[in-house]
């Protein structure tokens, strides 16, 4: 495709589950987890630019391993309270393009094939998400704790980032859209606007835990092997 | 508590995801991963007996490596077409027991705390699951694999295994509930009795994909550094 797309990677929540560390500062196998996530958007040509969102006290840091890695077209800008608010920062501080990815930071086995995916189906739809089927049982709890019912996970997709959209898409997403939101294609359904969603990646992982960086450790490993 | 409990070890599913190998068979660290379930139910005092209910064609093979072990108070019995015909199977070959314990094989990091969890919590209600809160966000897609809608999430609880039931309640349900399940608390939900929701453990996972057996491996080494 002749057109351009800006990426957005999002790391400005707080670490608590990774007990203070930072989980996207956190090595793997020698190099920053978010280092690695920066990486994986320098090559593919469509890429016009990419905004780094961070928590406010991080972004110096991160200016900083941007230069030390020599990523280019890569700004770093500071996030807000919740993750849509850092999207948002993300979105204005983005130069001209036709899509947006929307990535989390600490997903640092996206591959030029995922980004290339979530552009043609963006292309096709106006946003799209990977997403994985369900392969646990889901219950719905009531308040007590007891179940309310056992879904029908053939219909269920957990889903991943990259996230792609049509740029137009995503900025009246952000600008109608103010309720919570867990995710950027959750806005756009909330317009009524349709959501692709394909199939995404099992080693396309997100490092929450020290046990997923565990798991990234081995798997970039078997990756390398 | 005096009363006893009978453990069914479900492992009679085809291992299509592992690529042929049998995943409960496979070598983890030294043991396979069906050993390692084994020997979690062979320590609790209120474990009355254990039935472990593999495909017909390898049920030779598991009662070799029980003997090989020394486990003991196992039976080994072949299951059936669907998940719920193997369980149905072990409820047939379990001794006397006021309580039945159903784990699936492939998760060797189930601990006797998780066990007793599960007991104590089914004593309260007949029947207890351990399960996380979902993290992914989780979508529902319509045929065509648009999105149909966004699930709120702080309610989704993706359900492992040990679950533990009064016997009485899941006999009666294997004897009434006909339909497909994913799991056994399902069945006793479609009853409508209770089924209590308590919070398992992020390292008992369930090894289906030759990835999963790389981050067993991790997680062993780490979990005996």
């Amino acid at each position: 495709m002749t057109e351009k797309a800006g990426a957005i990677i999002v790391a400005a929540g707080s670490s608590t589950r990774m007990g203070g560390v930072d989980k996207i500062f956190a090595e793997l196998c020698g190099a920053p987890v978010i280092a690695r996530t920066l990486r994986a958007f320098q090559s593919p040509t469509v890429i016009s630019g990419t905004v780094l969102v961070l928590a406010p006290d991080s972004v110096q840091r991160g200016r900083d391993l941007v230069a030390e890695h020599g990523f280019t077209r890569v700004t770093v800008v500071a996030g807000g309270a919740r993750r849509q608010d850092s999207v948002r920062s993300g979105l204005e501080a983005l130069g001209e393009c036709d899509y947006v990815l929307v990535h989390d930071g600490p997903r640092p086995f996206v591959t030029a094939a995922l980004i290339d995916q979530a552009l043609k189906a963006a292309q096709e739809t106006g946003a799209a998400v990977p997403a994985l089927l369900v392969t646990d049982t889901v219950k719905e709890a009531d308040s007590d704790l007891l179940v309310a019912r056992t879904l029908d996970r053939s219909r269920l997709w957990a889903v991943q980032t990259p996230q792609a959209f049509r740029r137009d898409v995503l900025k009246r997403a952000h600008r109608e859209v103010t309720d919570d939101v867990t995710d950027d294609a959750a806005m756009v359904e909330a317009l009524g606007l349709p959501v692709r969603i394909f199939e995404g990646s099992r080693t396309n992982i997100k490092i929450t835990t020290p046990d997923d960086l565990t798991l990234a450790a081995a798997l970039l490993t078997q990756l390398s092997a």
